[in-house]
Parts: C-alpha cells; structure tokens; sequence
C-alpha cells in the first residue's frame, strides 16, 4: 500500500477532535463534512483494543474509519452496512468464540491490519494506509501506538473493556477504571503536533463516554499536559442528555460510580481541561451550574439523528470554541 | 472444544488412506462410507499448507474435513458450499492480497486454527476436534504437526506451492520438486501406530497428484520405511486416466519431467511401495505394463462423479488389496 498521512503536503490542522466510537464518530463525521479536506485530526481512543481469536481488533478506529468512509451500518453505528454474517456461524459450528460478532467484510479490517501489524508496520500507519484507500481525508489518529488498555474494575473482579462491555453486557457493577500501559504509551506524535501548530483553532471533545472513550487518551500525562498548554480553546459535547446517555453505558457507570446522571457531571469531569461545554436545550436548566465551574457554555441540540444534524452541530460547536480565548 | 482423536476406545484401525485434496477426498468418503466407523484413518499431505494474511492454510485437510464432513462446495470439491464472499469483496478495497480465495465460512477454519496453532496447540489436536465437532468419525492425521513445505522448482525459480498452484495458475514449467523439512518433521504417530497395528488390512494411495500430495508425504523417510515394513497391501488407484489428469495439473507436470502422461507412469513412480495398483478401464491397455512392473492389478472404473461411484471404488479398491499378500 502506498503513502499517505505523513503530512507532508497537506492543508493545516485547524480542528482536533478527541472521539471514542459511534457517539464520538458522528460529531467527527460532522466535522470532517464542514471544514475543508484535511483540517481535521481526530485522536481515536485505542483503550478498548484487543486481542481475540489471535487478531487485534480496534473498535473505535474501525467505528471512525467506517462512519467517515460512507462504509457504516446504519442502524448500529458500528461494523459495515450490508455485512454477512456467514464467518461468526461457520465458527460457531466449529465451537469457537462467538461472544464478539465480527462480520465477513468487517474481518477484513482485523485480519488485514493483524497481519501488517505482526509484520511490524505501527498502528498509525496502517490507519492512515486504509484512511487513504477508502478516501478518507481527515487523519484518523491512533491515540498511541503503544498498547494502552481500559480495565474496568468492577464487583466481580477486573474486566478488559470489550469483556464487560461486550460479553457481560455491561451488567456487572463499575467500581472504577484503570488505564493499563497509559504511564508508558507514547502519545501519537502527529496529535503532540497538531496541538502545537499555529494553524489549530479549536479542540473538541467529541459526546463520548468520558471514562471508556476519552479517560484512556487522557491518562497519558503527556497528552493532558499537551491539551492544557495548547493555545487553542479546548470544548466539550455532552454525551449525557436530559440525565440518560444517548448511547451506550455511560449513565449507568456515573451512576454506579456515584456521580449525578446530569451533563454537568460531564463538565465537572473535564473541567481543568475545557473552555467551553455543549448543552442540549432539554439540559439548560444547568448552564448556570456549568458556568459554575469556569467554563462558557453553548445551548444547542446535540442529539445527532441525521447527517444535516452532524454537519449542524459541528458548525456551530467548532464556532463557539473558535470564538473562545484561552487563559492558561 | 473437548478430547477426541486420542483413540482410547475407537474401534481397531482396518484402512489408511493417504490422500491429498480434491481427488484424494473422493475416495477418502468411499472409504469412510463403506468401513465401519473408526475404521479408517487418513494420512492427509500438508506439504501444501502455507501462511496467508497471518493465517496457517491448510488445503488437503480442509478439503477432507469439508468432504467427509458434507460441508464441501460440491462445485470446486474444495471450501464450504453456500459460502460467501464479502471478506474478499472487502479485503480488496482495503488493498490487500486477494489472489487465494477464502471464502467468509471458510475463514472460521483459518482463523481458529491458527489462533490455536499460536496458542501452542498441535495441528492434529486442532484437526482432531475439529473433525470431533464436525461428526466425521475416520481420523484424518496430518502426516506431520511439523513444518514441511513443497516447493515446486520452476524455470521461473523456486515456488511455494500455493503460490506455484493459485497465483501462477500452475503456468511456470516445473523442473522439479522439494519437500522443505521432510528431513526433520516427524510423521504423525497414530499414522505410524496405524501402519503396525495388527488389524491393518489394506493401506490406499487415493488419487491424488504424486508429486504434491503424497511424495511430500513419502519423503519424510519413516514413513516411506513403515510403508515398506507394514504387513498389509499397499495399493494406489491412478490419478491419470486416459492420459490426461481426473484433477488439476497432474499431467502438466509429468509431461514437463518427461514422464509419459500415463497410469503407468504413475505404477512406475510408486513400484518401491506397492503391492497392487487401480486401472480404469480406459487404461486397460496397460495391464500388462503395470504388472511387469511386479504388481497386481485391478481394472475398474475410477472417475467418480456419484457418492455411489465413490462407495463402489472405495469397496472394490479395499477388497483388492484385502485379497492381496505382501512379501517383503
């Protein structure tokens, strides 16, 4: 495969955007239609990674890659539209694991990438390979290329991600987390980059889950050093919504972990790094609390159905930070 | 997945078949079907398996898995009927390697398997439960868990088969074949167990191509000695009738070593083993020339189209080996 995602010749980052999976993704994909053709970096959450049935799969860079590239399943926000599912039953006739489905065109991605990576070649590279065939022009980040795994501490014991997420379906109760490796991972060098080009204008957290989509990346010390010393405004998107989380486990983890199930936990979870938080209207009744903490606020609907409502909610979130100044 | 193929209560071993893919599998599921259960044991060539995308393929025994198992695509002989092909439509426009075909059913072997190999499990263990999983109940033995590799010498230089057989579509001339690590791979235990158990009645070459399905077989040299030590008939039914190959490039390459495309040239290139040799009655002409060459003959129809073409050859081809006395 050949080149791309060196930079050598591409336009200037003026948008980064910190993005998990399908939540994250749909902002991303957003973004990536508003502004100009690589202006956007997206850092994808690799905490939820791993290793199963001897190939590494990636599920937030395969969401993002799927989402950006027209390749998504509508209906789940995750795998490939009009996949077969011809692999998972002949493994299970076989006996094999089937707690994790893998669709027939989305093994390509796993077994493709595994066996570049057994052969060597860095995450990020191999990313940015595949961004390029399927014409993706905004760079899809790995957040590290070093392994940097969410363990979720829970009542029954540790859990890699995808085991409580996927296989115990988010059912055993969440204790806390832990970010194995987040110490001695090498933050992406393009993303240290792109927070200190002169060209960057805004930093969005994308309405991920903070504790299994955003935390991962921010354990490393020297990406939350790189978001605090970046002169461009950092903003959030709640990814909570009138108290419950429009996708996935998030409401029930703050939940479990004693924080109120309210957008403006989410502020107060990030608030040492962000300038500036998105609120959908059903939450307005909080701005004054997330004023509280230091922050601007921007009402807007945030609950993203169509991709007019990406594009939308992109526009005008990358405007509010964009009109912010930072003081740091 | 659970035991199987330890041979602890199985019934005593009447019949070893060796046998390599397509062909070799026709009258393997003769002889599955007309012995009793248990009774047969097939040594399987895996001088054809390779590594692809990371994956450790292995031809012959998925062609006998899928055949004795009834999952074969009855069209090509080899890979799983009804399969689909979105993992290949995809691996495309990801860019990678599509010159072998692997099916979205099939990759569950490939993928287990090697996930399995990876994990320090034996290729027979591994082939085993399949077979276990799958109700076939004759134990297909890969002639080694060690790596033994056929290379097809070209005018083109050296070639892995695989890459010789799909990728070059078998155009390069052959000068001459190699059995990489037939030196050192040990023969699979039970294979050698099977050749001396007292209850052996008959030991079959199934028509597959001499040269890379059984030679890479017979070039470990304890199992050319068992062969020559064991004390039951050793036939061969002919994979070349009329002149030309029932199967695959057989005929291409005896031409290309100066064989005469011939059943007797196939009689000529296992005379050191045999005690008995299969003739269709196309090829009744060389009669006299195959047992000049000090073996019996037997002069039946061996192109199988039908379960019951396959069950008859597989019972007379038995019975005239039963019938047959060695004398080393």
């Amino acid at each position: 495969m050949s080149g791309g995602g060196d930079g050598g010749d591409r336009r200037p980052t003026s948008c980064l955007a910190l993005s998990g999976g399908v939540g994250g993704a749909k902002l991303a994909l957003g973004l990536a239609r508003h502004l100009a053709p690589g202006e956007l970096a997206i850092a994808a959450n690799v905490g939820d990674d791993f290793e199963h049935l001897g190939l590494t799969i990636c599920p937030d860079i395969d969401t993002l890659v799927y989402t950006l590239s027209g390749l998504a399943n509508p209906e789940t926000g995750w795998g490939r539209a009009g996949d077969t599912a011809t692999f998972m039953h002949a493994l299970a006739g076989l006996g094999g694991e089937t707690w994790f489905h893998l669709g027939d065109g989305d093994l390509a991605m796993h077994v493709a990438r595994s066996h570049r990576l057994r052969s060597g070649e860095s995450l990020s590279r191999i990313t940015a390979d595949i961004c390029e065939r399927l014409g993706i022009e905004a760079r899809i980040l790995p957040a590290s290329d070093d392994a940097l795994r969410t363990i979720v501490e829970t009542e029954d014991g540790p859990l890699a991600l995808q085991h409580y997420f996927v296989r115990e379906k988010c059912a055993p109760k969440v204790k806390g987390f832990r970010y194995d490796g987040s110490r001695t991972a090498q933050v992406k060098k393009e993303i240290l980059g792109a927070l200190s080009e002169p060209s960057l204008q805004a930093v969005i957290i994308c309405p991920s889950n903070p504790y299994i989509s955003i935390d991962p990346m921010l354990a490393m010390p020297a990406l939350r050093q790189a978001l605090k010393d970046c002169a461009a405004p950092v903003v959030a998107v709640s990814p909570i919504v009138g108290g419950a989380a429009l996708k996935g486990p998030t409401a029930k983890m703050m939940h479990e972990l004693g924080a109120a199930v309210s957008a403006d936990s989410v502020a107060r979870h990030y608030r040492d790094l962000i300038d500036g938080f998105v609120l959908d209207p059903a939450d307005a009744a909080l701005e004054k609390a997330v004023r509280g903490l230091g922050m601007e606020v921007l009402i807007t609907p945030s609950v993203m159905t169509s991709l007019g409502d990406k594009i939308r909610l992109a526009r005008e979130t990358f405007a509010f930070a964009v009109a912010l100044s930072r003081s740091n």
